[in-house]
């Protein structure tokens, strides 16, 4: 099953770091870590192994590929002699990518980019093309009626005016050329009914949103940890401090707003009520593309004691998104294959803002997760 | 169904709690924050209610409960005002209190547990009678032959020499009074095949061992996390700072011993693996009934690239263990009420080194515990 | 030596604090821990006792500070038994609260407080009253000419517009009544060229800003340790959250600007040079009087190497406050009586935002308070 | 000023680290981070420059350096390049050290390292020779009647029974050759009467005892400001985990308790008082070079207002001892060439155990450190 995966922001922290990785695997130069579907319990036939992966993407910057994992890895994020080792194979991928195409209205825009990923799958002879969105987070767009109903929509792209945001138009040419979406970003996205109607009409999967490797992952076993205990979480209060590309755009405000509401969202949904506290991003150049987060619990137990955690946790973002990039390829690949269409909710596992009503706890995504990859590599032995 | 509830460290800060707790929620002066069973997802007319709840037990000293109880105030582990509160009924309670037996050999003073254990039942006309083991941790007893018949075990009893530990003495006394049995503390209790073999022959249930409060309640959720995530612990080690009562008690090499194994084989078990490090228990006689709980995890994520996280816990040891004890009673007892016999495997959530084989994470123990009482419960309603 | 010590603020938590604080060393209640003039090094015969100090002051609630008292010891500030044994005294100083004038234009008010102070000083037969602001943060001012010109200043008093904020009409009152003046807060106080201008012509001496209590304490320590061993920071990065009255006020962005601007000057001014990251401050009503501050620091060693460390700090302001409002009154009513006159710079030590230039290092600022009081005490003996 | 820098472990990290940043500083390829006497308070002429240092040493082990170097490369320690530039400058060194004599009593011991140091002088035409230890910690010696007398050790060391340890040797055959000699370890070195008898006889100074850069380090600050704040530190507990090889040596519980016990004495000196609370050592292999310490200071405030504190240190030893080897090295030579003798007590600033009655506050050390430096600099000016 040759399958493509086309990275939009291909040139980025965890594009090139996913890139890198694929390669170095099949390579057999790394083992898995991090890698979800390598655990026993997902393993298995319907999903496409990491020789059978063929890059792609498009982005805004013209950064070589090679340049950029230079750079991760003095940066610790990759081991140098992979970055070197990988060099050839990245000159292939390299002539895979796309500039994102910015002439003429956004109809045209869109054209462009379903020629890309038509010709793409084309020229490298592959089954499917999976869309994924790994670009930098976009501020929340404007509301606008067409969002809503996907006539209007395709009325409103023949004109001159952008009424969606660039996740949201990536997504419409993905869907127009056939292509499953994922999106690992807080962006728009597919999160448009316009774009869903899309979706379905061309019976596609996609999945999303905003993968979740940080504060978001603790807190997704932590809360239903006091949940299970009966414990009355009284407040919860983080910070992030980061740099990196990604931390730069997070600072602009109206960026930080939509993965902040992303971040506190999982506490209220699985503790059934939302504590005090609140979750800040803060732009710190020097730490680069490790993040420190720091969380401070305070709970009352029984008579109402009052008790209290805190956790620091030390990450290197794009070495923990990376993999579940490669995951999140392999099944939705899995899923076009076998059939799936509309939300692939049984994915909630890899994100901060899941699809679907799978719920925010960690523990019962799993069990969705497995029960999900069960049914595809069953269906591939029938 | 009028339950009788045994203590065994009836007068500990564990036990006090407990009483006190169970004492205000009757009273209806508090919440039942900690209180598992009194979550929906368990909730039901399989348990016992907190006004069927009738205590009593041993202990070796003589502090009054009332005396306890303000100390307990003191430390900030109760409220003042729910301690004067329940003043006359611990009155009560404390009626039923019953010396630890020391006169003659360990027969005699078996027997001497059975006829109080008999004599509470009766007296306060009880449907039953569930021992729970909240006495200060032992050293691990020499191993003896006896431990392993329970012919040979009844035959060592009748004469003068101690095989048994006076955790597993108060198991042997509790299974021949018809009682189920709870060890929530380290030490040995009803983990000997005779004593296993008695319970068979009396046809009762037990659950054990060691209550999961503090560190391992984190590790129990946050090891599954590294694990579903397919990261590589690299090291976790462990640092558990206490005073109290119990904390003194750790202090004694022999007692920590036991105490630290129990902790580590959560990790073992639930990543496949055993990383570096260890767990340190260390007293601090000023810090009192608040344990502080530091952790260092450091871990490997794709190609290798390092990352840390580091937690501190700040809990009040008894009230998390107090809730957690009428919990247990009260399943214990619904189990004994339904006909279980044998180890309570399903009681594993409530457990650092649980029965059976339902594993260490907490995510699967829960959704065991939530099947077993849904169990019970519709087995009252039919 | 009979000193009063008039709170402005004197209902707030840290003043409440104060004046129990001083009737329990008073009546022999406590141990002066925190009370930074009764060590060896700064005790002596110079300093009024804690039996010549008189509390009286201003605030704009009527709260009585009995009240206060109690709601500070549930809160854990205060022992409960102190707060009852000092009743009967509260009362006593609960007649010698003001109401915070109101009537009138700001040269009425001042005029008013004047009363205030000299009736105060009278009624009580006084050697001298110290004003301490201890009132809740400002915002900054306006600018406006008149702050640099004491003429100026008295016109544009003698007209309706406040072009004073509140902090500096207290300081202007005392200075006009003859009394010294600390600022233990960020705001203004007087800190503005025409009031160093009247503290001048009345011959008077002040002291300020901003009592050190927290993070900044830390950091006068950690910062010129990273500086004396040449350590290049990187990176410092604070967070603090705290509830209690203070902390609403300073979840006022304005307030919270003020603040941690005097925050990180300690920084820059330690190092020389300023490392990246910023101080926060997140109102958490949950977490009360006690404020949990966590700190990043990223530093550079030998050949580059980064390191790092991080605190946690989990205080108690007003109980950390409060001494310090003690030791500032007794210290600038000794330079009062020594007859000092302008910016006390020798009490740096007890400031975020010290006047004069002692600099922010901790041990060279107690170098110099040693060396200053060491002379109050020679004066006295002579 | 040529300056011979004879290392005993002169192929262990810190030796290693030292040896190549005194090169790479020497080649402009470096700033002098972490080098004390580089900051402009106490950079001057009397010290020797980078360029006049001329490296040798001891070893038990044969591990070539340049070996070593890559090591610590590997290991985040040195940065790589800086590691590939020195090669060549590595192998002269090299060929300065010389294996730990091991033939022959002791007596014979000490010749052969008396030899080696003179050797080394006349061969590279030095001034002179510091003999700094930097070998692994030794367990304490079990205490022998010679080690008081220098007459007696003199005879004991003409015996085949080794009445000194390795350390001590050192000393004894430094001070025999002429030259100064710096114990960067906790081992015994010179902290022998008769040791101390000898260098008196030979008027030679000599500095220790412990390299003082983590947990210490910060005790250093933190005490003292605990104790000028008058705050009441109820318990101090520290957890120390390291790799490497200095972490396998500590490992051993002999050479634990020795280091453990100097890292406590700053606590109970500064305060006046110990608190509660140990400080433990843990090996972690995993962590290589880098440690990471967590202490928890609890403290008693203002009407006995408990509150806490917590931080977490996470160094690389090897780089935060180097520059202080290179250091105490350029002190002692210029201390040794303006005449002095004796115990270097004004060294306190690098030591965990000072010599001298300095006291632990390092803000105090470092007013000492820089008088003396400015009295060595003053000398050489006149
Ligand atoms: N790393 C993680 O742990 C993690 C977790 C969840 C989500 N994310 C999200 O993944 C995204 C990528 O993160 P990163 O660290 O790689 O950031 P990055 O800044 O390194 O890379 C983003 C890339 O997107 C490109 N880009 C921006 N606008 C584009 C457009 N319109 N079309 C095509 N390319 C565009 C940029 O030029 C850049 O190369 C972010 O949105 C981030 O929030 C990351
Ligand atoms: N608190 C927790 O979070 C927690 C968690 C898991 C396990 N435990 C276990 O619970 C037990 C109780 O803890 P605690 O904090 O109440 O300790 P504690 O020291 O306050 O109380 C123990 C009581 O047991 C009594 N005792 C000792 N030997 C006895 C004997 N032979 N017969 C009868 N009574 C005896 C003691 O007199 C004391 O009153 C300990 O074993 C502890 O390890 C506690
Ligand atoms: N607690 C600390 O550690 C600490 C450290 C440094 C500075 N401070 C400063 O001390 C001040 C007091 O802190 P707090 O915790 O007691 O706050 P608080 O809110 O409990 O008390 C402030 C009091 O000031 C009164 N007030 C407000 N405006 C006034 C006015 N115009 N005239 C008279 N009274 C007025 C309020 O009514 C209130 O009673 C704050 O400015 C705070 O920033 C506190
Ligand atoms: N790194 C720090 O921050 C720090 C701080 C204070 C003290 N120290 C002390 O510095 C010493 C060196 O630390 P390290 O990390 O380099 O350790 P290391 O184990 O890397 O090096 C020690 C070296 O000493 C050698 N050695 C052992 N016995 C010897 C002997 N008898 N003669 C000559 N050489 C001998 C070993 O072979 C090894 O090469 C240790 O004693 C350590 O406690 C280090
Ligand atoms: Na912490
Ligand atoms: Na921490």
């Amino acid at each position: 099953m040759r399958t493509g995966v086309w990275l939009v922001g291909a040139r980025g922290s965890v594009a090139t770091t996913s890139v890198v990785g694929a390669l170095a695997l099949r390579a057999g130069l790394t083992a898995p870590t991090g890698c979800v579907t390598e655990l026993p319990e997902l393993r298995g036939p319907a999903l496409p192994g990491f020789t059978d992966l063929v890059f792609g993407g498009h982005d805004v910057v013209t950064t070589p590929l090679t340049k950029r994992a230079e750079a991760l890895a003095a940066a610790g994020v990759l081991p140098g002699r992979l970055a070197d080792a990988v060099v050839p194979d990245l000159a292939e991928v390299e002539a895979s990518l796309r500039p994102a195409p910015t002439d003429g209205g956004p109809g045209d825009r869109i054209a462009a980019v379903v020629r890309d990923l038509t010709d793409f799958r084309r020229r490298h002879e592959l089954d499917r093309v999976v869309v994924v969105n790994v670009a930098a987070t976009e501020p929340a767009p404007a509301p606008h009626p067409a969002h809503h109903d996907l006539a209007a929509l395709r009325d409103a792209l023949a004109g001159p005016v952008d009424v969606l945001p660039a996740s949201s138009r990536y997504a419409y040419a993905a869907f127009t050329a056939g292509c499953p979406y994922v999106d690992f970003t807080p962006s728009t996205g597919a999160r448009l009914p316009a774009l869903v109607a899309l979706a379905d009409e061309r019976g596609l999967p996609y999945a999303g949103h905003d993968g979740k490797t940080g504060e978001t992952l603790l807190k997704s076993v932590l809360a239903p940890m006091f949940a299970m205990r009966h414990l009355a979480v009284r407040s919860w209060s983080g910070t992030n401090l980061l740099g990196g590309g990604d931390g730069a755009t997070l600072a602009e405000p109206a960026a930080n707003a939509a993965k902040v509401v992303s971040k506190q969202r999982v506490l209220a949904e699985t503790l059934g009520y939302l504590p005090q506290g609140g979750t800040r991003i803060d732009y710190v150049e020097e730490l680069g593309d490790f993040k420190t987060a720091w969380d401070l619990v305070t709970f009352a137990g029984f008579l109402g004691t009052g008790m209290r955690m805190e956790f620091t946790w030390h990450g290197c973002d794009s070495a923990l998104a990376a993999p579940l990039v490669l995951d999140l390829a392999r099944l939705t690949a899995a899923a076009h294959a076998a059939g799936r269409r509309g939300a692939l909710a049984e994915l909630a596992f890899f994100f901060k803002d899941p699809l679907g009503d799978t719920g925010h706890a960690l523990g019962a995504q799993w069990a969705v997760l497995c029960d999900f990859v069960a049914g595809l590599h069953a269906g591939v032995t029938r």
